[in-house]
């Protein structure tokens, strides 16, 4: 069976464990507190040119998520999101658990805008009964989103002066930031997130890292005792460098081409995705949304899924009508090649 | 320096490494649900002798805690604990940010009996403003304690006949479970904590692993939608075989002797721990609490605190006098013998 | 200004305040375990025919709603309702407050079917990855709806099937029972709520009294303790006779008719209303929910609403279009007869 | 029997009751923002000499301190407190519902000192692994406190100067505040309250309101949305009225000496108190805390309890010793001459 169901069925680049193996016996101080972890974070700060961003590592998007959101709002704030938003609909009510409702809006493709925030905050604040309401005090968007999709520059440009005008925080999931940031749709760079966002993270755990994603704070009403708030909600790694050390392997390990492992890997498999998606089209296949990254959906006739699914572990995402079956296919860091010209050369003989 | 100050400064026993190296590149389900941790999980069950146990594991100790405890508590129900207890002073209210309080009762070398939890409850259900004060729902003792004490066999069996006639969940932190296990002067087996408690852990973070926890759940009433509070709390590991591949390193791996490696380096960092106890007993330091496991407690006159100070990190503990200083000195499966024969030298030398 | 903008803007119906005055120097114990409460509580049982049911007295609405869904979830359950639930949607997140996520369904009319929550437990049950999903574990319904709507008889014994299937609990606020229970298109009984409902409540705060809700349990797993979730989210009122003595007021005396006050003024209330909404419809306005009870919603021109706005006090619900206003109107047990002739009057001469 | 066992055994102040009678068909906006609350916050205001404080008027005072708490510490931050205040040992885990700890303090007849808070404080931010803690965010104490005794202005002025250069807010509990003010021993002035600290409350429920809690907040940073945390929690009443008018009742109502009644009642109660205090101790009866307030705590031989509790019900406070009892005896803006003269009658009698 050869997997393209998630990009997270694979350990780590083999660079990361190098460096773990390399670093195994030293003795550093515990909960992040160590070089590896100062040194991961200034290199982030370099990258993001954001020298005083404060950086915290977290082991998994969920906990990043649920702690980043439940220090930023107050009791009574819920944050915006898509309804596709994954902290609304695939993390259990992970938010509701620390007390804060997720405030939906209709997404398309994945994503909302500036103007759906705009109206969402100026109908709360018209509305006579107000307080009755749970109030807006953060947005949440992913890039790239559940589904692949992404922002461009001038949506999140306009989605971040929503928020600064409004007065809402502007935090951005970035499990799979490499995978947006390398993708040939991209005009978005991580000196922009950083302009643009008062919250963000770099994703590890999909992009070639064991596990590990690094938050990074530009807003310095969000800094005070953020450290409090890792430890409550079990975040805070006893081992904390084993992050820092992944995230060094990542973003100063280069590779031939002078970038760093964490884009060149993601580049690569936006790559086989996009040569993936092109089989399925050239096939007449109708893709569910307009993803220029590593996670694909295609709508397939049921034969065709049944042939694939013999050889191929893809995502079951429903049946849209009696005769069709829609699938996720991703690539990751550790996608081969061989898969996907075997995968693509199937395709093409259905 | 030579770093006595805690148990998790270095990575993890290379056979753990060896196993993550070596299982990089398979591709399995994520979240827990994949084959080794079904065998790390059914090795645990057969070392518990608990074959009808669910495993769950974790990635640190804090988030084992709040999820167990937060998943097996009503809402107005509160959790029993030495006042020295990890959850009570040492993490951040965690408890508390899932809504339960915890009833510290004042503990001696950091252990509570199954007397004072009868009075507590007993107290609790006899007041007639009882509706007015937290319900005790559960009993929470961590073993070894936070101090390296144990409880001994005698005592768990009371607690959990305590517990068991009360109604009240028996919950085992158990994140030094090896050093407990190996102990001289231990007489509890996994079978007696399987049989004994409703739910404890055996902890991998301190224990040779780079991180990890392995909840083992007996009683029926706790096992239903567990995963859902893991992933609720972010706990659930998105490759989730790290965990079982660790487990599986630690426990299925034998050295020399025929017992595996969870067992035979603690019992080795327990024998390392007791010379220098007896090192700093022999110069007349007093030991602040009777250990017999790997983290040791002495009160030194400040002039050999501070020559010691040079060379090894060390826990600072307090000043119990003007003229005294308290520290922690700790070993682990990492210790090296060199290290301790160094550190006993340099005592006998004081 | 005569007042239609909502069913609280007076005090109590007069036997009620009668009732306070009557017994205000007797001295009863504190918090709801006084002769009154168990009086009136004993009188609910018997209307609903449940004389197993467990009977709770709550300040008001929001503070039953919280305290009964936190009473009845497991931390990881959500309650589904209609998109246009009060606790959705009016109540500043009362639910997420205390860790659980609103289920928000589609709603016609302020209803929801038995099939859209099999539909929703069916494919929450079915997803291979359910367990990152809120588990729904409870169905919430008013009845009336926030829009003045009924379920029937059939409708809710549906629902109720549909739940007793499936495991989950349903409850019904009823925060305006009375108004629903006389209306002429109800065919539903407190009897049959008793029989139909896990836990629901009888409404006294827009029904006659200064405040009140009287929560009626019957299904026994939500028995035990609740006691504590009341105290602990602070309705636990302290002078509980309060409530008892008013419901008594309420329920136990009659007037001309034979029936109790609670009734007789809601089924003239609900006649007021519906000879206003027949004087609206004379004039061709569109009603903007099929209302038969105490709340009445109309789309008016803009001067018809301007001319009617001089006189009388209207809930303003939003402009349907450019030249037309919708508002809501509502009667009361405490609406004069003199006040809707002059409204009625004034409508037909719009 | 006669009641002496609690101070909210009866309705309310007769000229409560008749403004609820006078002004029971007005017709007023909801939720508390009608003239009756406006008149009552404008008068307390004056009374506390504070024209700049928000008022918020709550129904009970569980509600009041979880919301208070709730809306103004950080998810990470607990609450410093005596280990015999009401939030800690007598509200069902309220705080801890709302996910804050609370820190107790050893309290000496129920009152900390500014020493013991300073103490707390620094010992936490001195501790290298403070982030592991819970961080102390305000100060609650009770005045009078649950034990009757009174903080004078000398010593919640320190209290006050420790907060205020700690960082940490001042929140005092005033539910039995009328009782403090007029007591013999006090020399605080409700324009002290204000000055010193930053939210307290004037409690109506236990002298002379049906029910009621007047919150006064005078540090600007806790009042921008302070009504949503009222309305989250349930404490929003519809009929919010309801509870300004009882103040106005109160507060604006003179008796004549010129005094209002909130003050002449809770006057009179004191000395009652008092007197009986006088009685036991002349009987040889020791005191449990010294009291100036309604309430006092005595220590009884068996045999006379046994005596009195055939005509006097008092609250059981547990058995120091085999042959003796503790009983709380209070008195109330209810407690009728007759009864103390008849209580003292029998006391000497014994």
């Amino acid at each position: 069976m050869l997997r393209f169901e998630c990009d997270y069925g694979e350990g780590a680049a083999p660079a990361v464990l190098e460096f773990l193996q390399k670093t195994n016996f030293d003795q550093t101080p515990g909960y992040g507190e160590d070089e590896y972890c100062a040194k991961a974070a200034a290199q982030i700060k370099r990258l993001c040119d954001a020298p005083d961003a404060d950086v915290h590592f977290f082991v998994g998007a969920t906990q990043a998520n649920l702690t980043v959101i439940a220090a930023a709002l107050k009791p009574w704030q819920g944050v915006l999101c898509a309804d596709s938003g994954h902290i609304h609909v695939h993390e259990t009510g992970s938010i509701e658990a620390t007390g804060h409702k997720c405030l939906a809006l209709p997404g398309k493709n994945g994503k909302i805008t500036a103007r759906q925030i705009r109206k969402a905050v100026e109908e709360h604040r018209a509305n006579a009964s107000h307080e009755h309401e749970v109030q807006p005090g953060m947005v949440y968007i992913s890039n790239p989103t559940e589904v692949g999709t992404l922002y461009n520059k001038e949506e999140l440009t306009d989605i971040s002066a929503a928020c600064y005008e409004l007065g809402l925080y502007l935090f951005v999931d970035g499990a799979r930031m490499a995978y947006g940031l390398t993708s040939p749709a991209n005009d978005l760079s991580l000196q922009d997130y950083a302009a643009l966002c008062d919250v963000f993270y770099l994703g590890g755990t999909k992009c070639g890292a064991l596990f590990g994603e690094a938050v990074v704070i530009t807003n310095d009403d969000l800094k005070p005792d953020f450290r409090y708030c890792l430890k409550q909600h079990g975040g805070m790694l006893a081992k904390g460098r084993l992050l820092g050390e992944q995230f060094l392997a990542l973003l100063d390990g280069e590779d031939g081409s002078g970038s760093s492992l964490y884009f060149t890997m993601a580049k690569k498999a936006d790559k086989q995705a996009l040569r993936i998606r092109a089989a399925f089209e050239a096939k007449g296949c109708k893709v569910l949304h307009d993803s220029p990254t590593n996670q694909q959906f295609f709508v397939l006739p049921d034969e065709w899924y049944e042939k694939l699914a013999e050889t191929y572990a893809m995502t079951h995402m429903g049946k849209p009508d009696k005769h069709h079956t829609a699938v996720r296919v991703c690539t990751s860091w550790a996608t081969k090649d061989e898969a996907v010209e075997q995968l693509i050369a199937d395709v093409n003989g259905l």
